[in-house]
């Protein structure tokens, strides 16, 4: 293969996630190829992401302030404080429209498998935030897995002792899936925590 | 979503072949979580391409330098040439480290369907260097496709005229495959061309 620097950005954007070395090859193929509309454009935005993204320190999320666009707007919620996994987490969140609370953004989930302790995730920082006295609520958005089950569990043990309300998403059928493909633990959940209509 | 800078660099890398919207929003978390080890280097690398990496002016090949090191190079045969569609395949040629003779990228095949005449492929560049006089052979590794077949027929007929010997690569089963997920016309192809043992 020609050039050192072509091989040496194939192997960088190879070992990004979702992509392997034969879409990294195409992809620097086509940047080479678009040079002026595709290489130039992505390398300056690349640059402002670089220079302009911080974590928010309330948060968690990234933003180019500190705090955070959602935590510094008058517009939402502050009695109410959503718990993810990630800002993966928050985005889809923020996507569906529908929350206008605050978040916290734990940075991973307990794990005994990949020794992820208490004291590895923004989990003070969060009881900092309920101490102060002005939130009323803690959802939490945690991934539906054991590890997510167990960190929830850990944050209402925690949380008990306060007046804090703490709740967790429902969990059933997704809009638009056929039960036929539904793992058995869902439709038992899912006919468990059935509703009259 | 959070931040303008990062909406922009999700679009873009969206757009990016073998990428969607939910892979750019993937691989733009994990940048920004690895600012030092993935962010900043990529980009350098990036740059690094975008300052040095030219088009050869002999055989259409990407390199740090025109003449690029194949056409440059004193190891490599300069009485074959074989034609290839694209930068992608010449690189496959490399990597399989059995061909020593020169390229010639025509950056496309003829394509009726999509407007693509002579006119519009470096195929005056490829008739040049045959007129030189020192290729003896043109390898003619386009896409065993219809329209590769058709740009494979139309450079036959002009070159039928020169005293170079023209070849094109053995069709047939793919080493390793299975004689079960062949198409028909592969089989059909392989059978009649079938050797002695």
């Amino acid at each position: 293969m020609a050039g050192q620097d072509i091989e040496k950005l194939v192997k960088i954007i190879a070992k990004l996630p979702s992509l392997g070395t034969r879409s990294a090859r195409r992809i620097v193929l086509h940047l080479i190829k678009k040079k002026e509309s595709a290489l130039l454009p992505l390398i300056e935005a690349m640059q402002g992401v670089a220079d302009n993204i911080k974590t928010c320190d309330i948060c968690g999320n990234f933003d180019t302030s500190s705090p955070c666009a959602i935590c510094e707007s008058a517009k939402r919620d502050k009695a109410i404080v959503c718990v993810v996994q990630d800002v993966a987490d928050l985005w889809a969140m923020e996507r569906s429209g529908f929350y206008h609370g605050q978040y916290h953004v734990l940075g991973g989930v307990l794990s005994a498998l990949n020794g992820v302790a208490p004291e590895d995730l923004n989990i003070d920082s969060l009881f900092n935030r309920v101490s102060d006295g002005e939130i009323k609520e803690v959802i939490l958005a945690l991934p539906a897995t054991i590890d997510g089950k167990i960190t929830s569990h850990y944050l209402v043990s925690r949380l008990k002792d306060t007046v804090i309300k703490t709740t967790t998403l429902a969990q059933g059928i997704p809009v638009g899936a056929e039960l036929d493909y539904m793992d058995e633990g869902t439709l038992q959940l899912a006919l468990n925590s059935r509703k009259e209509i």
